[in-house]
């Protein structure tokens, strides 16, 4: 670590793992940070993450006007393109040798990185290599993940997005299944393998709006397939339009997921297919119920649905990302920075940075709390715990029937 | 058939067949108009539609103000409720006499029937009932289908909300899929079982943002699968990310499903699993090209998207609602309202009625015209068809991060 306050030189930011609809706002944030801070020269983009860098493909100049930041913000995916790449444990390696080689060559004192858990071990690696190394050259970690999963942030960045897309199509599936008369069990199944943050947000509509699905199954509690038959065979009884959302990664109380489970059809080619949750539960309500049964997996459109993000989450985005900029040239580095929520009751947050060391390869999960008794629905408090993260409507550039897109 | 130009008495309104984002525009063009009829006292809408008559269900009395009506055309699926019912081929069954019985009762002199295909046959069914049995009783179809497959009109509504949706949905996958460097092929499975006209729309980002997807296969060319690997084998010369769209109903020349041919796997209960095609050909390339493929279906989430309904679409189908009232008052019955597209540069859409015997039952699919020589894309001529209808986007009442919907 440095003491010295501020490093005169250039910054370099790039984007790791899956895309959200918001980590390029977090890109705008630092972009436009960096490019009004005196001690920033250049802002360079790592093209693939740190794997571009240490493949040979030169990061990029970036020099964007305000209305160039505002589009990149209502962008979805990975602007600068991504990667998923775990640094060597061994700092001996060739790839440290590779970075140092460009961070020389383009005189980086700054490092951003904008990337759920396992980016975050790649700042925590390359923070402490520095460190050891006595490179001058703060490195800063940006969260990012629709999973929600990252300890030590009340939530990360693209989850509000995310849990907004999921509430305002569980809602219109919700409508759509209530028009028939003849009983029928939808099973929406949900991204989230270890943490059940997305499935959770299917409950939002039930606050707002008195329609939600009967059941939400998280893989924060064992799934036992004959309460869940139970579960929906009691549904039934009051109304002929079950609605289910499950997280892909429930499972019984050995671990073994349900999707894995319960299919384990071959294909004509003799692969065994392995299907998802939603899929394998089908099958079970088709075999044990009988009744009119699908599944509806909502897959990566979860992601990447930038057309109808939530204001808060991208404004948080990128504040976030320009909070990492005023740390690094405040002389922070092996950072991470983090939400607090306020205590008021009015909803805000604060951010501060909290060191990378505590965060890395660690899973927050859904709290006991936010779970019903019967392991099969939200509380009302975690729907308000939620609630504050989905709300506003990002404005969007519309042209020709499209949102339009930002690219490099 | 009458020469009355116009009866006094009640209209009835009903929904039927699968939801759109636009049915319920057109029951609110047809409330709104009969509301300011003269001739027409109360507008009562049927719960499920012509099945909850002959169930004995009763049709509610309805009564809106303008802000309710908006609310309304922006609320996905059927505010009436649905069914799928065929009324009998014979008019002595006692489903007619039902029906005679609540038209007698609530003094129904005009029947407005939203649906499609199936839905237009009832339309054929009662005008021609009414005609033998010398029932006053003007009887009008109000076409609506997501699938675009009604004939004798340019489009139906419904279409272009889906398209958008589609359109939507497919540039963002496109950008999700774009940030990784390793080969992989991502099937975006699209309704459509007999036409193609939903998974033409995928074309859309192409010819508006330059990005598209590698190719589009619809139902009206026969699927080879060796010429679909070669495809996708030359595309990933070209590029990692290969992004294909399929119509759910893709069949080889024998006219075996896709979906069904290639994936006849049994799960542990022992029942066969027919997969959709999307995730047939996910386990194809698996198999035959060996890199990471994934396949995504948008599933219903096309039919009831109407956070991004397509303003075009919402506009015309409050229109043709609202046209069916004015030509039922003008005496017209056995009719389905239909729309011309103008020859002008301008896009723009008169519409008029024709006679139902000659639409019901048909099916419109998608022209040689719009489909490219290797029957694997979507030509210019098929954009210029598509593009106007997806133009605009509807107004939507957020409420807490949700939109706000219309029920009765």
């Amino acid at each position: 670590m440095t003491d010295k306050v501020s490093l005169f030189g250039n910054a370099i930011v790039g984007q790791s793992g899956g895309p959200t609809a918001a980590i390029n706002a977090s890109l705008a944030g630092v972009i436009r940070a960096a490019q009004s801070a005196a001690e920033i020269k250049h802002i360079y983009g790592m093209k693939n993450g740190v794997e571009g860098l240490i493949n040979g493909i030169e990061p990029i100049d970036i020099c964007l006007t305000e209305t160039e930041l505002k589009l990149l913000s209502s962008t979805p995916a990975s602007a600068l393109g991504s990667c998923r790449h775990k640094l060597p444990d061994t700092f001996e390696s060739d790839e440290y040798k590779k970075l140092e080689e460009i961070f020389d060559r383009y005189n980086i004192k700054y490092f951003f990185y904008i990337g759920g858990n396992d980016s975050m071990d790649t700042v925590n690696k390359l923070s402490e290599y520095c460190e050891i190394k006595g490179r001058e050259m703060m490195v800063i970690g940006v969260p990012k993940t629709i999973d929600n999963d990252l300890t030590a942030t009340d939530h990360t960045p693209g989850y509000g997005s995310a849990a907004k897309y999921i509430a305002v199509t569980v809602q219109e599936v919700l409508r759509d299944c209530a028009v028939y008369t003849k009983p029928a069990v939808t099973i929406i199944e949900i991204m989230g393998r270890h943490a059940g943050w997305l499935a959770a947000s299917a409950a939002l509509p039930g606050s707002i709006a008195g329609i939600a699905p009967d059941y939400i199954y998280l893989p924060e509690k064992p799934f036992d397939k004959d309460i869940f038959l139970d579960d929906i065979r009691s549904a039934l009884k009051y109304h002929p339009n079950v609605v289910v959302a499950v997280s892909e990664g429930i499972h019984d109380a050995e671990g073994n997921y349900i999707g894995a489970a319960l299919h384990k059809g071959k294909d004509v080619f003799g692969n065994v297919s392995l299907s998802g949750a939603g899929k394998a539960l089908e099958l079970l309500v088709k075999d044990e119920i009988g009744c009119k049964v699908r599944s509806i997996e909502i897959n990566l459109l979860q992601r990447c649905a930038s057309h109808a993000a939530s204001l808060t989450d991208i404004s948080e985005s990128e504040r976030v990302g320009e909070a990492a900029v005023k740390a690094a040239l405040n002389g922070e580095t092996a950072k991470m920075m983090c939400f607090i929520r306020s205590n008021e009751t009015e909803y805000s947050v604060d951010i501060v940075s909290r060191d990378i060391t505590t965060i890395a390869n660690q899973t927050k999960t859904v709290p006991d709390s936010y779970i019903s008794a019967g392991n099969n629905n939200i509380t009302e408090e975690g729907i308000k715990y939620m609630l504050p993260l989905i709300q506003g409507e990002l404005p969007i550039l519309w042209e020709n029937g499209i949102p339009k897109h930002f690219t490099f």
